[in-house]
Protein backbone atom coordinates (compact mmCIF):
# COMPACT_ATOMS: atom_id res chain seq x y z
CA UNK A 1 0.00 0.00 0.00
CA UNK A 2 1.68 3.08 -1.33
CA UNK A 3 1.18 6.00 1.21
CA UNK A 4 -0.87 8.55 -0.17
CA UNK A 5 1.00 11.81 0.44
CA UNK A 6 -2.39 14.28 1.00
CA UNK A 7 -3.46 12.47 3.76
CA UNK A 8 -2.37 12.94 7.16
CA UNK A 9 -0.25 10.63 9.25
CA UNK A 10 -3.28 9.82 11.55
CA UNK A 11 -5.56 9.23 8.56
CA UNK A 12 -2.36 7.18 6.70
CA UNK A 13 -2.81 4.87 10.47
CA UNK A 14 -6.18 4.61 9.86
CA UNK A 15 -6.48 3.20 7.02
CA UNK A 16 -3.86 1.22 6.83
CA UNK A 17 -5.34 -0.44 10.43
CA UNK A 18 -8.72 -1.25 8.46
CA UNK A 19 -7.05 -2.66 5.42
CA UNK A 20 -4.16 -4.48 7.02
CA UNK A 21 -6.61 -6.24 9.90
CA UNK A 22 -8.83 -7.09 7.73
CA UNK A 23 -7.19 -8.82 4.95
CA UNK A 24 -4.45 -10.48 7.86
CA UNK A 25 -6.06 -10.09 10.77
CA UNK A 26 -6.03 -8.95 14.18
CA UNK A 27 -2.64 -9.91 14.90
CA UNK A 28 -0.59 -7.59 12.16
CA UNK A 29 2.63 -6.14 13.99
CA UNK A 30 2.99 -2.26 14.82
CA UNK A 31 6.25 -2.36 12.77
CA UNK A 32 3.68 -3.89 9.13
CA UNK A 33 1.08 -1.13 10.33
CA UNK A 34 3.72 1.95 10.43
CA UNK A 35 5.33 0.83 6.97
CA UNK A 36 2.40 0.30 5.11
CA UNK A 37 1.34 4.04 6.96
CA UNK A 38 4.87 5.50 5.91
CA UNK A 39 4.32 6.93 9.59
CA UNK A 40 7.28 6.36 12.02
CA UNK A 41 6.59 4.47 15.57
CA UNK A 42 7.21 7.30 17.01
CA UNK A 43 4.46 9.29 15.70
CA UNK A 44 2.17 6.68 15.73
CA UNK A 45 2.60 6.56 19.45
CA UNK A 46 2.23 10.70 19.46
CA UNK A 47 -0.81 9.88 17.40
CA UNK A 48 -2.36 6.92 19.38
CA UNK A 49 -1.53 5.49 22.99
CA UNK A 50 -1.58 1.89 21.67
CA UNK A 51 -2.23 -0.59 19.15
CA UNK A 52 -5.73 -1.18 20.50
CA UNK A 53 -6.86 2.26 20.56
CA UNK A 54 -5.54 2.83 16.79
CA UNK A 55 -7.35 -0.42 15.69
CA UNK A 56 -10.40 0.93 18.07
CA UNK A 57 -10.27 4.16 16.52
CA UNK A 58 -9.75 2.57 12.63
CA UNK A 59 -13.08 1.05 13.41
CA UNK A 60 -15.18 4.04 14.17
CA UNK A 61 -13.87 5.62 11.32
CA UNK A 62 -15.02 2.65 8.62
CA UNK A 63 -18.20 2.64 10.38
CA UNK A 64 -19.99 5.08 8.81
CA UNK A 65 -19.04 3.75 5.12
CA UNK A 66 -20.02 0.37 6.55
CA UNK A 67 -23.81 1.84 7.37
CA UNK A 68 -24.10 3.84 3.81
CA UNK A 69 -22.82 0.52 2.44
CA UNK A 70 -25.97 -1.58 3.85
CA UNK A 71 -28.39 0.68 5.09
CA UNK A 72 -31.01 2.45 2.37
CA UNK A 73 -31.74 6.18 2.55
CA UNK A 74 -33.39 7.84 5.90
CA UNK A 75 -36.94 7.94 4.07
CA UNK A 76 -36.22 6.83 0.80
CA UNK A 77 -40.17 5.76 0.34
CA UNK A 78 -40.14 2.22 0.24
CA UNK A 79 -41.68 -0.08 2.53
CA UNK A 80 -39.74 -1.48 5.67
CA UNK A 81 -39.98 -4.91 4.04
CA UNK A 82 -38.20 -3.66 1.13
CA UNK A 83 -35.78 -1.45 3.22
CA UNK A 84 -34.76 -4.50 4.97
CA UNK A 85 -34.26 -7.00 1.96
CA UNK A 86 -31.93 -3.83 0.61
CA UNK A 87 -29.23 -5.03 3.63
CA UNK A 88 -29.39 -8.21 2.51
CA UNK A 89 -29.23 -7.79 -1.21
CA UNK A 90 -25.96 -5.01 -0.42
CA UNK A 91 -24.61 -8.39 1.85
CA UNK A 92 -24.75 -10.49 -1.00
CA UNK A 93 -23.36 -7.90 -3.65
CA UNK A 94 -20.29 -7.09 -1.27
CA UNK A 95 -20.07 -10.78 -0.53
CA UNK A 96 -19.31 -11.28 -4.67
CA UNK A 97 -15.89 -9.33 -4.33
CA UNK A 98 -12.87 -11.48 -4.28
CA UNK A 99 -11.51 -9.22 -1.32
CA UNK A 100 -14.74 -10.39 1.09
CA UNK A 101 -13.68 -12.01 4.13
CA UNK A 102 -16.78 -11.23 6.14
CA UNK A 103 -18.24 -8.32 8.06
CA UNK A 104 -14.81 -7.27 9.60
CA UNK A 105 -17.43 -6.00 13.04
CA UNK A 106 -18.34 -9.55 14.07
CA UNK A 107 -14.60 -10.59 13.03
CA UNK A 108 -12.85 -8.53 14.83
CA UNK A 109 -14.75 -9.62 17.94
CA UNK A 110 -14.19 -13.36 17.29
CA UNK A 111 -10.52 -12.62 16.65
CA UNK A 112 -9.74 -10.37 19.84
CA UNK A 113 -11.45 -12.81 22.26
CA UNK A 114 -12.14 -10.16 24.79
CA UNK A 115 -15.58 -8.41 25.02
CA UNK A 116 -13.48 -5.16 27.13
CA UNK A 117 -11.16 -4.51 24.47
CA UNK A 118 -11.86 -1.06 22.68
CA UNK A 119 -11.93 -2.92 19.42
CA UNK A 120 -14.51 -5.17 20.70
CA UNK A 121 -16.16 -2.51 22.09
CA UNK A 122 -16.64 -0.13 18.88
CA UNK A 123 -17.71 -3.47 16.71
CA UNK A 124 -20.42 -4.44 19.37
CA UNK A 125 -22.11 -0.75 18.95
CA UNK A 126 -21.90 -0.71 15.12
CA UNK A 127 -23.48 -3.92 14.79
CA UNK A 128 -26.11 -3.22 17.51
CA UNK A 129 -27.01 -0.18 15.61
CA UNK A 130 -27.81 -2.50 12.98
CA UNK A 131 -29.98 -4.41 14.99
CA UNK A 132 -31.35 -1.23 15.88
CA UNK A 133 -32.17 -0.88 12.34
CA UNK A 134 -33.57 -3.87 11.75
CA UNK A 135 -36.07 -3.79 15.01
CA UNK A 136 -37.33 0.21 13.43
CA UNK A 137 -37.91 -1.17 10.06
CA UNK A 138 -40.04 -4.44 12.02
CA UNK A 139 -42.10 -1.80 14.32
CA UNK A 140 -42.90 0.24 11.28
CA UNK A 141 -43.85 -2.85 8.85
CA UNK A 142 -45.97 -4.36 12.16
CA UNK A 143 -43.85 -7.07 12.78
CA UNK A 144 -45.72 -9.18 15.40
CA UNK A 145 -42.41 -9.56 17.30
CA UNK A 146 -40.10 -6.59 16.56
CA UNK A 147 -37.44 -8.09 18.80
CA UNK A 148 -37.28 -11.54 17.75
CA UNK A 149 -37.19 -10.59 14.00
CA UNK A 150 -34.48 -7.79 14.46
CA UNK A 151 -32.08 -10.92 16.14
CA UNK A 152 -33.33 -13.09 13.20
CA UNK A 153 -32.53 -10.72 11.21
CA UNK A 154 -28.91 -9.79 12.84
CA UNK A 155 -28.17 -13.73 12.69
CA UNK A 156 -29.23 -14.03 9.26
CA UNK A 157 -26.66 -11.24 8.53
CA UNK A 158 -23.98 -12.66 10.51
CA UNK A 159 -24.25 -16.62 9.49
CA UNK A 160 -24.38 -15.34 5.71
CA UNK A 161 -21.31 -12.76 6.05
CA UNK A 162 -19.34 -15.17 8.01
CA UNK A 163 -19.96 -18.02 5.69
CA UNK A 164 -19.59 -16.47 2.56
CA UNK A 165 -16.34 -14.77 4.37
CA UNK A 166 -14.41 -18.34 4.44
CA UNK A 167 -16.18 -19.57 1.27
CA UNK A 168 -18.77 -22.13 2.74
CA UNK A 169 -20.98 -20.49 0.81
CA UNK A 170 -21.10 -17.75 -2.38
CA UNK A 171 -24.82 -16.83 -0.48
CA UNK A 172 -26.34 -16.84 -4.53
CA UNK A 173 -30.29 -17.63 -3.89
CA UNK A 174 -29.58 -18.38 -0.33
CA UNK A 175 -30.17 -14.71 1.77
CA UNK A 176 -33.51 -13.42 -0.02
CA UNK A 177 -35.41 -16.54 0.53
CA UNK A 178 -34.47 -16.54 4.08
CA UNK A 179 -35.23 -13.10 4.65
CA UNK A 180 -38.67 -13.82 3.15
CA UNK A 181 -39.64 -16.60 5.20
CA UNK A 182 -38.53 -14.66 8.65
CA UNK A 183 -40.20 -11.53 7.57
CA UNK A 184 -43.21 -13.79 6.19
CA UNK A 185 -43.68 -15.42 9.41
CA UNK A 186 -43.56 -11.86 11.46
CA UNK A 187 -46.37 -10.74 9.26
CA UNK A 188 -44.28 -8.05 7.50
CA UNK A 189 -46.33 -7.29 3.97
CA UNK B 1 -3.13 -26.07 32.49
CA UNK B 2 -1.24 -28.72 34.40
CA UNK B 3 -0.21 -31.70 32.28
CA UNK B 4 -1.97 -34.67 32.44
CA UNK B 5 0.91 -37.15 32.92
CA UNK B 6 -1.07 -40.35 31.70
CA UNK B 7 -1.32 -38.72 28.27
CA UNK B 8 1.50 -38.99 25.88
CA UNK B 9 3.34 -35.58 25.06
CA UNK B 10 0.97 -35.86 21.39
CA UNK B 11 -1.83 -36.10 23.21
CA UNK B 12 -1.21 -33.15 25.70
CA UNK B 13 -0.26 -30.64 22.60
CA UNK B 14 -2.97 -31.44 21.25
CA UNK B 15 -5.09 -30.84 23.98
CA UNK B 16 -3.31 -27.59 24.19
CA UNK B 17 -3.70 -26.28 21.46
CA UNK B 18 -7.50 -27.40 20.91
CA UNK B 19 -7.93 -25.33 24.74
CA UNK B 20 -5.69 -22.43 24.04
CA UNK B 21 -6.36 -21.59 20.71
CA UNK B 22 -10.06 -21.47 21.58
CA UNK B 23 -9.45 -19.32 23.96
CA UNK B 24 -6.85 -17.06 22.39
CA UNK B 25 -6.56 -17.45 19.39
CA UNK B 26 -4.70 -18.92 16.34
CA UNK B 27 -1.54 -16.22 16.92
CA UNK B 28 -0.95 -18.11 20.28
CA UNK B 29 2.75 -18.99 20.38
CA UNK B 30 4.42 -22.39 20.20
CA UNK B 31 6.26 -21.55 23.60
CA UNK B 32 2.55 -20.97 25.22
CA UNK B 33 1.52 -24.14 23.90
CA UNK B 34 4.60 -26.08 24.45
CA UNK B 35 4.51 -25.12 27.93
CA UNK B 36 0.81 -25.76 28.78
CA UNK B 37 1.39 -29.16 27.44
CA UNK B 38 4.58 -29.45 29.08
CA UNK B 39 6.14 -30.44 26.38
CA UNK B 40 10.06 -29.32 24.84
CA UNK B 41 9.88 -27.33 21.71
CA UNK B 42 12.32 -29.73 20.15
CA UNK B 43 9.95 -32.74 21.21
CA UNK B 44 6.84 -30.96 20.11
CA UNK B 45 8.81 -30.50 16.28
CA UNK B 46 9.77 -34.42 16.56
CA UNK B 47 5.81 -34.83 16.56
CA UNK B 48 4.42 -32.39 14.71
CA UNK B 49 5.95 -30.59 11.14
CA UNK B 50 4.77 -27.25 12.08
CA UNK B 51 2.54 -25.47 13.96
CA UNK B 52 -0.07 -25.64 11.24
CA UNK B 53 -0.32 -28.93 11.63
CA UNK B 54 -0.29 -29.12 14.68
CA UNK B 55 -3.56 -26.60 15.21
CA UNK B 56 -4.78 -28.43 11.68
CA UNK B 57 -4.55 -31.99 13.95
CA UNK B 58 -5.63 -30.34 17.07
CA UNK B 59 -9.25 -29.66 15.25
CA UNK B 60 -9.41 -32.77 13.40
CA UNK B 61 -9.20 -34.75 17.13
CA UNK B 62 -11.79 -32.46 18.63
CA UNK B 63 -13.98 -33.33 15.91
CA UNK B 64 -15.69 -36.61 16.88
CA UNK B 65 -16.49 -34.86 20.49
CA UNK B 66 -17.76 -31.94 18.42
CA UNK B 67 -20.23 -34.05 16.26
CA UNK B 68 -21.17 -35.86 19.50
CA UNK B 69 -21.85 -32.95 20.94
CA UNK B 70 -24.44 -32.13 18.51
CA UNK B 71 -25.59 -34.48 16.20
CA UNK B 72 -28.43 -36.99 17.70
CA UNK B 73 -27.67 -40.58 17.52
CA UNK B 74 -28.01 -42.38 14.25
CA UNK B 75 -31.57 -44.08 14.10
CA UNK B 76 -32.69 -42.99 17.37
CA UNK B 77 -36.46 -42.68 16.03
CA UNK B 78 -36.86 -39.18 16.00
CA UNK B 79 -38.16 -37.62 13.13
CA UNK B 80 -36.29 -35.39 11.36
CA UNK B 81 -37.38 -32.15 12.31
CA UNK B 82 -36.69 -33.47 15.85
CA UNK B 83 -33.41 -34.49 14.83
CA UNK B 84 -32.51 -31.07 13.25
CA UNK B 85 -33.89 -29.26 16.24
CA UNK B 86 -31.85 -31.86 18.46
CA UNK B 87 -28.70 -29.67 16.93
CA UNK B 88 -29.86 -26.45 17.58
CA UNK B 89 -30.81 -27.17 21.57
CA UNK B 90 -27.04 -27.96 21.68
CA UNK B 91 -26.15 -25.00 20.28
CA UNK B 92 -28.20 -22.72 22.57
CA UNK B 93 -26.93 -25.68 25.88
CA UNK B 94 -23.32 -24.95 24.73
CA UNK B 95 -23.63 -21.29 24.32
CA UNK B 96 -24.99 -21.05 27.91
CA UNK B 97 -21.29 -22.17 29.40
CA UNK B 98 -19.16 -18.97 30.21
CA UNK B 99 -16.66 -20.06 28.86
CA UNK B 100 -18.59 -20.49 24.88
CA UNK B 101 -16.44 -18.56 22.39
CA UNK B 102 -18.38 -19.49 19.46
CA UNK B 103 -17.59 -22.58 17.20
CA UNK B 104 -14.62 -23.11 17.11
CA UNK B 105 -14.20 -24.35 13.36
CA UNK B 106 -15.41 -21.15 12.46
CA UNK B 107 -13.48 -19.22 14.30
CA UNK B 108 -10.16 -21.24 12.96
CA UNK B 109 -11.20 -20.18 9.65
CA UNK B 110 -12.50 -16.42 10.06
CA UNK B 111 -8.77 -15.99 12.07
CA UNK B 112 -6.76 -17.63 9.72
CA UNK B 113 -7.91 -15.83 6.67
CA UNK B 114 -6.72 -18.28 4.73
CA UNK B 115 -8.80 -21.26 2.94
CA UNK B 116 -5.50 -23.20 1.93
CA UNK B 117 -4.21 -23.41 5.56
CA UNK B 118 -4.43 -27.01 6.84
CA UNK B 119 -6.16 -26.43 10.01
CA UNK B 120 -9.01 -24.24 7.47
CA UNK B 121 -9.10 -27.33 5.28
CA UNK B 122 -9.98 -29.45 8.33
CA UNK B 123 -12.45 -27.16 9.60
CA UNK B 124 -13.73 -26.55 6.45
CA UNK B 125 -14.38 -30.43 5.65
CA UNK B 126 -15.49 -30.97 9.56
CA UNK B 127 -18.32 -27.97 8.81
CA UNK B 128 -18.99 -29.55 5.63
CA UNK B 129 -20.37 -32.94 7.13
CA UNK B 130 -22.66 -30.72 9.13
CA UNK B 131 -24.03 -29.53 6.03
CA UNK B 132 -24.33 -32.63 4.99
CA UNK B 133 -25.84 -34.03 7.94
CA UNK B 134 -28.71 -31.05 7.78
CA UNK B 135 -29.39 -32.37 3.76
CA UNK B 136 -29.47 -35.84 4.51
CA UNK B 137 -32.75 -34.94 7.29
CA UNK B 138 -34.07 -32.67 4.73
CA UNK B 139 -34.11 -35.54 2.14
CA UNK B 140 -35.85 -37.65 4.78
CA UNK B 141 -38.07 -35.15 6.17
CA UNK B 142 -39.28 -34.59 2.74
CA UNK B 143 -38.13 -30.89 2.55
CA UNK B 144 -39.03 -29.04 -0.90
CA UNK B 145 -35.50 -28.07 -1.61
CA UNK B 146 -33.22 -29.74 0.52
CA UNK B 147 -30.08 -27.62 -0.62
CA UNK B 148 -31.82 -24.61 0.42
CA UNK B 149 -32.91 -25.89 3.70
CA UNK B 150 -29.04 -26.90 4.50
CA UNK B 151 -27.48 -23.82 3.32
CA UNK B 152 -30.52 -22.16 5.43
CA UNK B 153 -29.89 -24.15 8.98
CA UNK B 154 -25.95 -24.13 8.15
CA UNK B 155 -26.14 -19.93 8.22
CA UNK B 156 -28.59 -20.17 11.19
CA UNK B 157 -25.99 -22.33 12.87
CA UNK B 158 -22.74 -20.49 12.61
CA UNK B 159 -24.50 -16.75 12.89
CA UNK B 160 -26.18 -18.16 16.16
CA UNK B 161 -22.70 -19.82 17.81
CA UNK B 162 -21.18 -16.73 15.96
CA UNK B 163 -23.59 -14.16 18.13
CA UNK B 164 -23.32 -15.94 21.36
CA UNK B 165 -19.65 -16.43 21.00
CA UNK B 166 -19.10 -12.53 21.25
CA UNK B 167 -21.75 -11.57 23.81
CA UNK B 168 -24.25 -10.12 21.23
CA UNK B 169 -27.08 -12.50 21.61
CA UNK B 170 -28.08 -15.03 24.69
CA UNK B 171 -29.84 -16.88 22.05
CA UNK B 172 -32.94 -17.58 24.81
CA UNK B 173 -36.08 -17.79 22.66
CA UNK B 174 -34.55 -17.01 19.41
CA UNK B 175 -33.09 -20.71 17.45
CA UNK B 176 -35.72 -22.72 18.10
CA UNK B 177 -38.31 -20.45 16.82
CA UNK B 178 -36.21 -19.13 13.51
CA UNK B 179 -35.14 -23.06 13.13
CA UNK B 180 -39.01 -24.07 13.05
CA UNK B 181 -39.91 -21.34 10.60
CA UNK B 182 -37.21 -22.12 8.49
CA UNK B 183 -38.49 -25.97 8.38
CA UNK B 184 -42.62 -24.98 8.50
CA UNK B 185 -41.72 -22.83 5.02
CA UNK B 186 -39.68 -26.21 3.64
CA UNK B 187 -42.72 -28.25 4.06
CA UNK B 188 -41.13 -30.50 7.03
CA UNK B 189 -43.61 -31.56 9.33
Amino acid sequence: MAPETNLSSRERLLEAAATLTYQDGVGIGIEALCKAAGVSKRSMYQLFESKDELLAASLEQRSSAFVAGLLPAAGDGRSPRERILHVFQQVELQAGAPEFQGCRYLAVQIELKDQSHPASQVAHRVKGNLTAFFRTEAIQGGASDPDLLARQLSLVFDGASARAGIGADNLTGLITPTVGTLLDAAGMS
